[in-house]
């Protein structure tokens, strides 16, 4: 009941063909369909229409798309949304391409929320009928499917009221000032049992830090980390560990400047996952375990 | 709402002082008690009492237990096994050491259920703030968490109802007799975002075919196969891959014969994840995916 | 000085368009040359014309040849060969395709050893300026290079003599029947750094137990699995870890039923490396780590 | 015949209790011996008696030796260094703790260059009569053995001349102002199968850049930069690819200040292993692949 998964984030990016070499060529993503000037892809492990959606026009977020469970979801989340005293607006079926049915608002963080429940279904190349674990054309990176996103807010605790109050998501790990504070400097938050579907820095409101790609392994993060160095994308940092989440990353950079990661591993969360907290003085540590400090683009860089 | 993960599963053992040594020097989980002749345990990183219960008597399943979400869904959760025609027995606060009320019932395959919500959290030695990736004391082939369990069953079908009408799990993964067909051959069923977390096939009632320890990858996976060799652990099959989950795993037995897993990888699930079949003539492939076929013991040797 | 590495084996098939596809789309090495009916083939990361040459004719090992460090080696290995009894024949230029002027003996197992220094260099994809590291358009398995072969022989004994003894192998691994034998049943040879060039155990005189394609990893050696069950190449035993090198491995069969191995890891050796001992009891775990017993294939199945 | 591998390379240290914790705890060297003030260590997987020697007095490189295959190498060897215009001072027995007879040079880089063919052999844990792969009491990061040295001399070129003409290493890899010249920037020299036994950089002479372990694969890489956030070592880059040698590294440094290195893969040389060359522009790439551009610290913290 309620949300499902990160459905889909959609980005504003300079160049549409530098976007296609990136996300189909480098990523490995599958276009799904690309219609009045914008791009649809999906991973090769993910059976709906797309997780991403690409359009020109800069660089940064243009929305982000949780899918929930049932359609009546959709009803009982306008009510918690309205409650919490945000206006929200009724999208018509197919407003979005291949889309049905949802409500979307904006965020006191300035971020555009939209929940739907259908979507065209497309399938996977390994199908549904004795698949083999992985298809035979992969290409580049070869990510499987969309994992999360990470945005900065003014008020990083708002932000995370309105997921855990109206949407029941729950915090894996928060930042505090020092032990025992509860002021919220940063939240990871999750529906699935991931370490996190979404999380929030401080930072600009309505500022995409970055959107992840789910990877398999860490050999595979190495793998990806040669394409970028085969391929001249940029990268940021990485490969390395980070201490929140324990996942695998390499942070990088569309052709436009949006940060996209690959990111492998990390524990499983539950409803009943104990919140972890970590001070501000161990941060550096958090976010880069190995290197345990945060470089300067991490806080600075925002598209 | 509802069944939230695997909680524990109680085994009979021959020897008690031969278990220890393979549940905690050899797979590496912590003894967290030992009462009334039974020994308690978790993995690392498992925050509850105990996933594991091992008790004198033999070899098999006592019980299997899952956690729920809230404590109100052990009321509503009696009423639909009711509902579905079996009699519930509530289990008293700490009948079961360190774990609150609960319901139990034995399906028609003869295995005993039981659910509850309360249990005593002891946290990991990694703990809450500012937490390393993994501990410094890790033994043997220091299996964080257990992962799920497979059990036979003379109907199969049976069993999957129940869990997915009166639990409300899914179906990831089934086998049938052939393609077109609905007869339920073996299901693989989750409540969490992971393949499986109880698995059944065909066989004698009231039988256990194993129960599996998740591990991080398939480096780990080599490395728990060396530490069978070192410490004399029979080895069932493997390290290979499965098919069906896409897992990679070794079996193998504990010293009373129940068969224990190693399991690493797979893909991530949702309640709308489609239910993948596979064909008979394709289920060597689906459980032994490199080998394309059974081994003798798989089907006859249980506990 | 002498003997550099194991430059080529040579052997027969019953389907040469069968062996291709095993060879160059499931294994990934290169064809680079079809002469006078026979398939010459590299792997990506081999700088020599071939280091397999695929002929009609059943199956089994035509040759064996390593290529040596020096012309001038030809000759000194030549009278050493002649000191030991063995018939030598010179190889003239280009008898072999590709390949420079040689010589060629038969062992007393039976085995046609050729020894080489010239061969055409065709380079690899990467190549010599600022290569990247690994190329791009890998296929199948992607195996680097030919790692290394294993022979049965009447007397091994005789056979890792004549290795040692004339050309300058040492051994790393023996196994003999009892603690304090030095009978040897089996014997792991190396001229390089790796545990073994050459290997021998008991069995009819003239026949190919394997020859071993290196991998990387052990995650690659877990894809090449998945790529034989994609392709339905039928899989000996593995994955599993040696005792004897400590490697990874897969140990599987091309259509005319020559044993082929992937395999990856070991240790390094040195000319001051101390042989170590298997006793025969102990064999199954030498050979098959994980497992601790041989399967009936492994002594019977040879080509 | 020659030059075998490197076999030990003696660094100053400032804090003597410091250096064990870092080398013993955290590496995961053995102590061999602790003679005179003086620190003797080996990897889990090396015969020899030490293949680091530490002694108190600041930081930096006291002499690197490496062990040659003959004793009557060490006479040739003499000769040769002789000839080639350097005194060569013999080293008498137990001069150097549990090391034979050998030579000692001072090269033009300023450099101490030790051969000796004679050193107490002290075994391994694993053993030599039906050994496990890996021993039970690994600590920390388990380096099984020292790998190579990098260090800088004002005139690489002459240095790579010294090492090539005179001990007969072959150049695996070269940086060079463009494409076209034979000016050596930097040089990978290796005597063994390894890309590289020892290299050059531009630098002051007699400076060490790094001395590297071995590490089994990429998963230990990630594991090894886990224990330096764990124990607080200072990590200077990594986890990630060279571009030259196709190695996976971190660099860090010891409580001195001396930078250490583990590194993991790279690719297999024979001695007509064709030298790839690199040119100035790339040279980032070379040094670290993923990120493709080098730190100020790479050229400028030196011991």
């Amino acid at each position: 009941m309620g949300v499902m998964r990160l459905g889909f984030v959609q980005v504003r990016v300079t160049d549409m063909e530098a976007a296609k070499s990136h996300y189909i060529d480098a990523l490995g993503l599958e276009k799904t369909a690309e219609v009045d000037g914008r791009l649809y892809l999906k991973g090769w492990d993910e059976w709906d229409h797309h997780s991403v959606v690409v359009e020109p026009g800069g660089a940064g977020l243009v929305k982000m798309a949780f899918k929930v469970d049932q359609e009546e979801d959709l009803s009982e989340l306008e009510k918690r949304i309205e409650a919490y005293g945000l206006p929200v607006r009724r999208v018509h079926r197919h407003e979005d391409y291949a889309v049905g049915e949802g409500i979307v608002t904006t965020l006191p963080s300035g971020h555009v929320l939209q929940l739907y429940h259908e979507i065209e279904v497309l399938g996977t190349r390994t199908g549904r009928l004795n698949p083999d674990p992985w298809p035979d054309d992969a290409r580049g990176m070869a990510a499987p499917r969309i994992d999360h996103l990470l945005v900065t807010a003014e008020n990083p605790g708002q932000f995370t009221e309105f997921f855990t109050k109206v949407l029941d998501f729950k915090i894996s790990e928060r930042v505090v000032p020092q032990a025992g504070s509860d002021e919220i400097l940063g939240a990871w938050l999750y529906r699935t049992n991931t370490p996190h579907d979404i999380a929030v820095i401080p930072g600009p409101n309505g500022k995409l830090h970055h959107f992840a790609f789910w990877l398999d392994n860490w050999q595979d993060v190495l793998r990806a980390g040669d394409i970028m160095a085969k391929t001249g994308i940029p990268v940021d940092i990485g490969p390395t560990r980070h201490g929140i989440t324990r996942g695998t990353t390499i942070y990088f950079f569309d052709p436009a400047g949006n940060r996209n990661e690959v990111f492998s591993g990390g524990y499983i969360t539950y409803p009943d996952f104990p919140c972890i907290t970590w001070t501000a003085d161990e941060l550096g540590k958090g976010i880069f375990y190995i290197q345990r400090e945060l470089n300067d683009r991490f806080t600075t860089v925002l598209t």
